[in-house]
């Protein structure tokens, strides 16, 4: 009999959760090609590590690949609605600690982070800083002391923990591996772009072909999402604030204007900008009857639910929730929170591949260190970026050019 | 208490069906706004309509609109696995009599299109030509003599009876609402090429960035399948027998080869041929590892499941089927049945929109002849079709210029 | 010493012609293995082709193609500014009689073609009805009874040809190249495109990405402009009078509006519509400053030139006319002439090689014809436009799939 | 009568240069409204400048701008081939030292560097480093003592400084204008893709849709070539030797490959790697007959045009000369020489706006500063950068969101 560590909806689910994990894992070529290499140097024999993620079926591929290399493993979700049931069954009975279950409530959400806090951790993941925050700012320098290293999946929980940085109150080195070429090139705009597409329709079944669709921010990730509301044939118009960023989405071919304007043309507004109200009060009355508004931003405020919240509401699909403003109907997507992880299974393994091969290169290559590191914001080695495209490319069997010693030399040796 | 005429999975489906419908209904303005007309002029008033669609939340806007103008509707699915049985449960509860559910046995699935022939008919609608094929092969002269005309809605079913009018047993009129502009041209390309998407990408959770796809067919579905899946960011390759369709698809930037070469290179297979074995033993056998085929064609007969069945298999995920080959791994999506309705819903509501008011619209205007129509295969005539697509610009706000009088009196006065 | 038949600007150019036709016959597969067939067939022997077509270097692989099959070929330009002069000087220094230079006065144009219809004619190869409505209008019986066949191949050329079926004054047979699947497929999407992308860059070198572009009409050659243009990174709006096509502009992602509305923001406007006055005085008063107006419609009557002409007016590049219309400059290229042919060099060889493929084999195709034909328009045979298609196919290295055994029975055996 | 100051090709082209002076300073909405202020400010009176660039209507619009700035101007060229001889008369005319023509042999053009670099400079604008160099490695501390500043506008430029700095050779700060957001992201991207693809429409005339193109590297400019080259129908492969941008090219949806692969299927190769040899000996063995091969990297070494002058050539179209290997004809464009800027004219003036006005302000700002900055490799101050944004969104009419104090604040205040 399996013991159940942590809390979860049901061990039942765990046949289920074993299937989307073969399924995901069949898909991420190069974590499941280092499984050999863990299995046999066993890095973290005797670490505990402490991994506050998504729980899908592609961080499931990653806690095992991390407990096959020895760890000791303990696993919160980063977010109250993303946890797949089936998948935290399926790791409790492959012996990963998991305290998570899809529909949290904020303080059962606390309760998880904390349980994950209180262990004697080793190594830290986080995906969005909110183990990270708490480790820093809410347990003692000795109930953290032994942690080597943190990693940080997102741009949000980067900002946070720079913040921690500056304000001086961060105690461990974070790597950050948001950062790393491997990721965020890839990670934040091909696997957002599409699985947004794939949460809305799935959300609303409606056709993108002829649709206004207004994206609001123009990082990697609104660029992923704006690439491909156009590739499934929408018009496409950009919001930012960021003068250089707005010029690039014009020369891209979109419309860029402020969101009081776009909303007035838009059938389905997505924002991807890390910022707050983007759809505020003052936008939401001026969309259009039937407008949609979808989330595709870490936390859930970027869209003013707080002012939807006012009016009568009812969900009418799935995910879909309908606010009869008197004058008009808005739909909101998934309560605002990320449309992707809630109306669909977040990004695709194939990307997740990438990100979760730089956090185990990066805790094995910190299990290498002579010395500990200070803690500080670090970016990932870029030989261990260059060898997750390498082993990626091997993966899907592509070639690439190497370059000759002529072509080596010539770039080194410029006339001067 | 609503009396289930005909046969449904479960009346209590009706809430959750009841969503569903007016979620479609208010993405399908041309319908929608026809509804008052209807209303007031019962153009169907005392006649009895059979119909053989799949029983989508889009076909219940489309019968209840026909109801609403005054008809009796018996209903049928037009395939064993497409019908949604919370939309069944509705349509009941508003007065339709239904007798499908999802997961008929063939026995079923004929017994339901035997229940709807066997009522005394006005007009027929078809999906696929199963009922209408029955009516004139398996049915008397004395029993389809009411029947003032038929309409079928895909290419599959117009090859059928065309036959039966080839053969002289076509006994009632077929209005060929497939080929008008405001069907084939919006359907077939923007509803199949999203929809396989949707489907696709809710079987799989895959990312199409970076696979090899080949599309077999560059007919309207395939040009739709290939554009969309190179707009989420795939290589594509068609496959085609037709030489002048096959340069098409090379000016479109597409490889185009054929399928036992296309087949070797290929993540994914998505079939939209109309035609048998398309994806034959020959082409298995050299697929890659871990190849995924679906199929958009209307009959499951374009993947060779027969051969597929010789080897072991498990379902993987919902509507994913594992071949074990024992030198690979094949993947087949919804046992190769249609794949954007098995696995997603169908055609978004908006391209239903137009495909169905050419339905209701020739059903008006048959009513409205003086004359009963001679058997034969005729088109939508150009008038009805114009009406839609202008319906559908004005439901969207979209303007468009109009000729001048000093432009009509150009294009009618060249010189000589 | 080549006797110069007709009328050219000056033989001395014939070297370079002679490049430019080399470089095109190596981009014209199809034409160029139709040569040693021709060589040794002779089907021309004895007959007189007349040709009002334009004098570029394509057509030059044309021509000598029909003399090499043994005709005798009179040669006059179907626009007086699209000749190559060089092509010209070519041609006459291969033996074929050309009446045509670059900057024709209108009629010096009239001459010309008057000169061509005085020939004793057996074939007339037309674009754009010129030659074919002179003949047919202005001469006598006698002179035109040996006319076995005309070809057309354009839109317009067509409706005028039909203008004359219908008034009853068409003598010979037509057949419409125009509407060969391998010709207005390719030629008018591709083919157009390209050329008005290549004429307006060579003119202005200004950049298309994040431009607003307009373009009038959404036939074959409004869609392959529209697509070209946003390739090329511009955000492109469609006007239309068919609600058919603006429907598909929309579902294609294109904005679609009226003229006066979308020449508010035009920075470029490029018509295509085969009428007159699309820009006219009332779009050209709402254009903003800096507005620049293209044809690529054949004739140059789509914009106002007229109204234009009213304002002071200066060449400020070649083939770029400033009118100063007081409150804002307003940019003509081409002087409303169809701008891929005077800005840049036309389609490009690979698009005619397939229209001319059609040319050639139609007109061998009636030399062995039992019969005359009579006054009609007739499509191209099928089996000649197929034949095109696997020419170019091959020419290619493409190869395409084979229907099996199997598979046409499944097509011809449909269960009725 | 203009006493000509350095050496042109004929002053008696200066009309023609002034159309196309004016022509592009249409379009360089950013430099011209800088111009009412550095008439009345007069930031460079007293200065001189010497300038290595391209010698275009867009460099005549800046070159122009700092001598109304009060500046002393000398000119020569960046390149040997790709002077406008009637932009240098015009620039003589209006009082601009110029030493520069089309078709400069190299000794000719080592002399005009030479010129430039014999004067009392006070800041340096180089394009490619061949003035900088020069001034660093052979002229005296004395002479070039009152330089201020240099810029570089490209990536050679910048390889070849850094170079200088690391041997200890530099002895004046360079600001690296191509690093400059507004450059970078847009010139080399939109500005090479498109007028890659002008020059070789232009050079070639030949179709692009339907064709296999390779472009080599996939760093800004390769980016910009691949996505005009599929926007214009080409299939597409990559060549690249870094593992990140191969993956990225993949995951852009193109064929990635070695280019001794690569070659074998392509009709076009384009080169933007800036390094030697990468279309060499063994990648030409493998063309197949009628390849066609450009450059668009800054330097003609790229293609290996010494082998390909082993064998016979002649120059068959402008621009293009055809080489006879014997079993199969190549193509090589513009002798090997950037292809845009030989066979058209350049980046278009829009995205040279942006560039030059980093220049220019970078300029300014140096003449502001209160202490000389020392030796070394600075990047353009981001206050600028963005200030060139914001003037280019505004000159074209794009507004945009600005935070709200609420959204500011959020930013700041994450948790901790």
């Amino acid at each position: 009999v399996v013991k159940v560590k942590g809390k979860i909806k049901n061990l039942k689910f765990k046949e289920e959760g074993k299937k989307l994990f073969n399924w995901a894992k069949a898909s991420m070529p190069v974590l499941s090609n280092t499984e050999p290499e863990f299995v046999k140097e066993r890095p973290f024999e005797g670490k505990t590590i402490g991994c506050c993620l998504h729980v899908t079926k592609e961080t499931a591929v990653l806690v095992l690949l991390l407990k096959a290399g020895g760890a000791n493993v303990f696993l919160c979700g980063s977010n109250p609605l993303s946890t797949n049931d089936s998948i935290a069954a399926y790791l409790v009975s492959e012996g990963i600690n998991v305290y998570a279950w899809e529909g949290m409530t904020s303080t059962e959400y606390d309760d998880a982070i904390e349980w994950v806090s209180d262990k004697h951790l080793n190594f830290v993941l986080d995906d969005g800083g909110d183990l990270t925050v708490k480790l820093n700012k809410r347990k003692s320098q000795e109930q953290i002391q032994d942690i080597l290293l943190g990693t940080e999946e997102t741009t949000t929980g980067l900002i946070r923990e720079r913040a921690l940085l500056n304000e001086g109150s961060l105690k461990f080195p974070i790597v950050a591996v948001n950062d790393a070429m491997t990721k965020h090139f890839f990670d934040n705009r091909y696997g957002t772009g599409q699985s947004c597409m794939d949460g809305i329709m799935r959300a609303t079944s409606l056709l993108f072909a002829g649709k206004t669709i207004v994206v609001a921010g123009y990082g990697w990730c609104g660029r992923g999402i704006a690439l491909r509301a156009r590739g499934l044939g929408a018009k496409v118009a950009v919001t930012e604030v960021d003068e250089v960023k707005a010029l690039e989405a014009v020369m891209d071919g979109f419309v860029a204007l402020p969101m009081e304007k776009a909303i007035k043309q838009a059938d389905l507004v997505i924002t991807a900008t890390g910022n707050v109200n983007v759809v505020g009060k003052n936008e939401i009355k001026k969309a259009k009857n039937g407008c949609i508004l979808a989330n595709a931003g870490h936390f859930d405020v970027e869209i003013d639910v707080k002012y939807l919240n006012n009016f009568p509401s009812t969900e009418v699909r799935k995910g879909v929730t309908e606010f009869n403003l008197g004058n008009k109907k808005i739909y909101l997507l998934a309560e605002g929170r990320l449309v992707n992880l809630s109306c669909a299974e977040g990004h695709p393994p194939e990307v997740m591949d990438m990100s979760f091969a730089n956090q185990a290169y990066v805790l094995r290559w910190a299990t290498e260190l002579k010395e500990k590191i200070k803690p500080g914001i670090y970016p990932v080695p870029e030989k261990i970026d260059r060898k997750v495209a390498v082993k990626k490319l091997s993966s899907i069997g592509v070639e690439i050019d190497k370059l000759t010693k002529k072509q080596k030399k010539y770039l080194s040796s410029w006339e001067p």
